[in-house]
């Protein structure tokens, strides 16, 4: 059948030019009669892709050189224990702050390393329906780390400014608002983020990390969970998840061709614009639940007045191509993911929708 | 180009009607107009996959009820901390059996976080070219497992019989030759393997393991590294490596048509004895180091009388589509990767060339 419009959280839609090219040469890459990912990881042919993934996500982020690029395996669940384990020494604290589902996991998984404290939550009623400001955050000048979660896929939440956190390293889960625009890299000491919303399949997730923050890790862990092991070997310490890094490689050299991370920001800026305000000018039957100032631009959350009516939308919009609209399990509504692939005449078309259903309701 | 002959040691080749079943519905997948791996890990399409590699598994092993088997990340290499973080309290001593470098990483990997001890090395001047007898064994029947690599890429050697171990339970590295044959699962209470040699590509590590053996696992650790934390969530806990599960769904099905395990043996002996048969028929130019009763039916490994020969070797090899015959790096020499996607037709096009190669050298 023809593409759905794929709203997916994550895993997510990929941009089909990414995939044909992945379709065209499965069995023979570059007519060296295998498959990519029958390559070994030791190889010319992988090494040019795995270099070109690093040299694209470099370019598109103007990531400084004093930065690593790395391709980790385990995605950001095995990071929110990894962090801590390089990076949370015993007789330190490490600050926290807690704006969500994931947010929540992270924080649990470094007090289980070590001694971890909430900084800021925005928790109310068990939801998080915005971003703290400045002056919400406890601080802890003699932190570790501060560690925050810059997009929140299951409440639909998204940083719109940078905490100011003096001296203390920044670390950021950046897994669902990777790669969607450009940002200060430099204002942090580590980023992570899960392939599988802007950049690829599940799998494999980047990191950005500071040389001189890297140098200071504790050393005292298993080799293959030290990001120093990773970073020396240019993730090709033990075999890399190399057909993910492959597809990466395709999307990023995509989102090149559409004109880099600035092109891609207006597009996200003008579905989130048209989406937000197909919403807000019905404000008796769809109602968002997030602060104006915290509205995500990957992920839209809104309700309807009622449950039924809810899973009546879900299920109708996947009648016309419309798929994976239904709301995180634990907490219900209504969800648009609307990451890099998804197209703006995604957007129009569930905009329309949306107008037909009110009508009809 | 024609498809190569690949005699990769990993990643490796693949069975290409697993790969152009990949192609085929790579960009909708069963009608749903995205591919799998678009598609949400929580969905219908996705576990629908995902048990069906589950099911595949133990029917062609029988693996017996009492095993959870499990996909996780961050292949072997993290296995070699992972078993020990689970499985090796304070207090407690783990027995690894050294029979090439992967066995030493992993005991190293288990001294970064516990105690650990060698309980039988075959390293002679720095390679390792047998497997050890019962009697060379040096076990602590108090230990908290028994650590063996069943197969050794590197050096070409293969365990063809089973440690006895009384009751300390026994964990195996079995990456390099699972599901080249069927094998007695009971006898062991963790097995582990990543996917790239035989049965997918790299990114996802298979692990059958034993229920009781679990129950007794430590529970201080994150939770994300507890292999608990999967069994319970029959490996959804967080995003798997959906597109690599789904590589090794098709590759699964077609051992299963291929007439599952035991046909599949029968041609893996058959193209190590065509091989073998070779090297030894010109014991003056060919030269297997490994002992005979220790020979590898994954990876063939073997000498010619000059470096220089073996380069020509490779090379020559390689024009006429035969390619990754190089020996690892740190052993030098040839190595045949033999897994299950190469056929016995491109054992037998290797060794023809051999015989034409020492007719002219």
């Amino acid at each position: 059948m023809a593409r759905v419009h794929n709203f997916n959280a994550g895993p997510a839609g990929l941009p089909l030019p990414a995939l044909e090219r992945a379709q065209r040469e499965l069995i023979d890459f570059e007519g060296t009669g295998m498959s990519i990912m029958e390559h070994s990881h030791r190889g010319k042919a992988y090494e040019a892709v795995h270099n070109e993934a690093i040299a694209l996500t470099r370019e598109l982020l103007a990531v400084p050189a004093d930065y690593d690029v790395l391709f980790l395996q385990g995605g950001a669940s095995l990071q929110f224990a990894q962090v801590p384990m390089n990076f949370l020494p015993a007789g330190k604290s490490a600050d926290y702050i807690v704006t969500g589902g994931w947010s929540e996991k992270a924080l649990q998984e470094a007090q289980r390393v070590g001694t971890a404290r909430v900084a800021a939550t925005t928790a109310k009623d068990k939801r998080y329906t915005s971003i703290p400001k400045q002056g919400d955050l406890q601080l802890d000048a003699g932190a570790a780390y501060v560690h925050m979660t810059s997009n929140n896929t299951l409440f639909g939440t998204q940083w719109h400014w940078l905490p100011e956190v003096g001296d203390v390293p920044l670390v950021a889960d950046m897994s669902s608002d990777f790669m969607w625009k450009k940002f200060d890299v430099s204002k942090f000491s580590l980023v992570y983020a899960g392939a599988q919303k802007n950049i690829g399949p599940s799998g494999v997730v980047m990191v950005l990390v500071k040389k001189s923050f890297l140098a200071a890790a504790r050393k005292d862990i298993p080799v293959i969970l030290r990001y120093e092991t990773h970073a020396a070997n240019n993730s090709l310490y033990n075999t890399p998840p190399t057909f993910a890094i492959y597809l990466i490689r395709n999307v990023l050299a995509h989102v090149k061709e559409r004109g880099g991370l600035d092109a891609v920001e207006q597009e996200n800026r003008k579905k989130g614009e048209l989406l937000y305000g197909a919403i807000d000018a019905q404000p008796d039957f769809f109602r968002a639940p997030v602060a104006k100032d915290s509205r995500s631009y990957m992920n839209v959350v809104f309700r309807l007045p009622t449950e039924e009516l809810e899973k009546k939308f879900v299920s109708e919009a996947a009648k016309q191509g419309m798929v994976g609209l239904a709301g995180h399990r634990s907490t219900g509504g209504v969800r648009a993911s609307t990451y890099n692939a998804v197209s703006y005449e995604s957007v129009s078309k569930l905009v329309e929708f949306m107008k037909d259903f009110q009508k009809k309701a």
